[in-house]
């Protein structure tokens, strides 16, 4: 992972974030200062276990899963594209050990920003509690998503149900990976995938 | 569900949420103001997929399961006791449809508020982005540990789990609700609590 201070804007994360709210110059100037761009191989880990460093990441570019090691399986826990933030969310404001590991499986670019760092943009500029406030809604809504997904007893309801949420990741995930998100074994999503697309 | 417009305080949600960050007299006037007390009866009904109105509630005494209706099964997808909000959450802060019913487990007493009297709290007060962002936080935590559960392969693992994480739920449930939400059936979930309990 190559990490590498800009001189330029991370116009990608203030635009973002500047279309769900506008932030003040101050608090853009605080968000600059303390991010840093991050290039990803594919097929490297962004993050494991064993890092104590909690950042947040903003997806510019690529694509990346969570997954946690269950008896030598890999259980994919979540996936995610350009244009969304990823990081060690199970500790999200907590300080409590996490097991996630997460994994580029493109060749990704990000800006990551340290957690003590969003803590003291937090205390400093309100206008960040109200972006904060409005981004942690959608993702409560999508980690309730995919508890809900999770639960659905019947495998091709899970697989029509991806498909209307988040079909992109079809083309661009390994069916492996979408198996193990959707609760299935491969076998299962190959022969489902097959009759869901016959005419 | 009986409503009862109070003249008294609301003590327990604004002690709960000055616990997070303190409120002003005046947000904490506007929100007594919008506040109302429900008291459901056991077995009964907080909301079902028709309401129009979407209201979060304060869990004063008393739980509460989220389910769906699944080709005639019901799937319970969380479970909540006192001092937690619940609400039609899949669709917090944003106006598309939900499937969930919400009820009872035991008499219940809850504080409500609309959404629409949350989003102008939210745009008339600034602390209340902050608080609203803490709560998020946690709930944003609950909701992914839901989905990680789920995803666990082995049922022992995801019942072992739901012991170290929610086991005060475990006197006050019905199995049938508890097997639901671990995603097993009701026989396996008794086998395996007997395993568990043998000394």
């Amino acid at each position: 992972m190559a990490e590498a201070k800009s001189t330029i804007n991370f116009r990608e994360i203030t635009d973002f974030l500047n279309h769900i709210h506008p932030i003040s110059t101050e608090a853009t100037k605080f968000l600059i200062q303390h991010c840093n761009y991050f290039h990803v191989k594919k097929g490297k880990f962004l993050r494991s276990p064993i890092d104590n460093t909690e950042t947040l990441y903003f997806i510019v570019k690529g694509l990346v899963r969570g997954f946690i090691k269950e008896e030598g399986d890999e259980i994919t826990t979540w996936l995610n594209e350009e244009n969304n933030i990823v990081g060690s969310v199970r500790n999200l404001g907590l300080a409590i050990e996490t097991e996630e590991y997460i994994q580029a499986l493109e060749d990704t670019t990000l800006i990551g920003i340290q957690q003590t760092a969003l803590n003291e943009m937090y205390d400093t500029y309100y206008e960040a509690n109200i972006i904060g406030r409005k981004i942690l809604e959608r993702y409560y809504r999508d980690a309730d998503e995919r508890a809900f997904l999770c639960r659905l007893p019947s495998a091709e309801k899970r697989y029509r149900r991806f498909l209307v949420t988040r079909s992109s990741l079809l083309r661009r995930v390994k069916l492996k990976y979408i198996a193990s998100y959707l609760n299935m074994k491969l076998e299962t999503l190959c022969r489902i995938k097959v009759k869901v697309e016959r005419p």
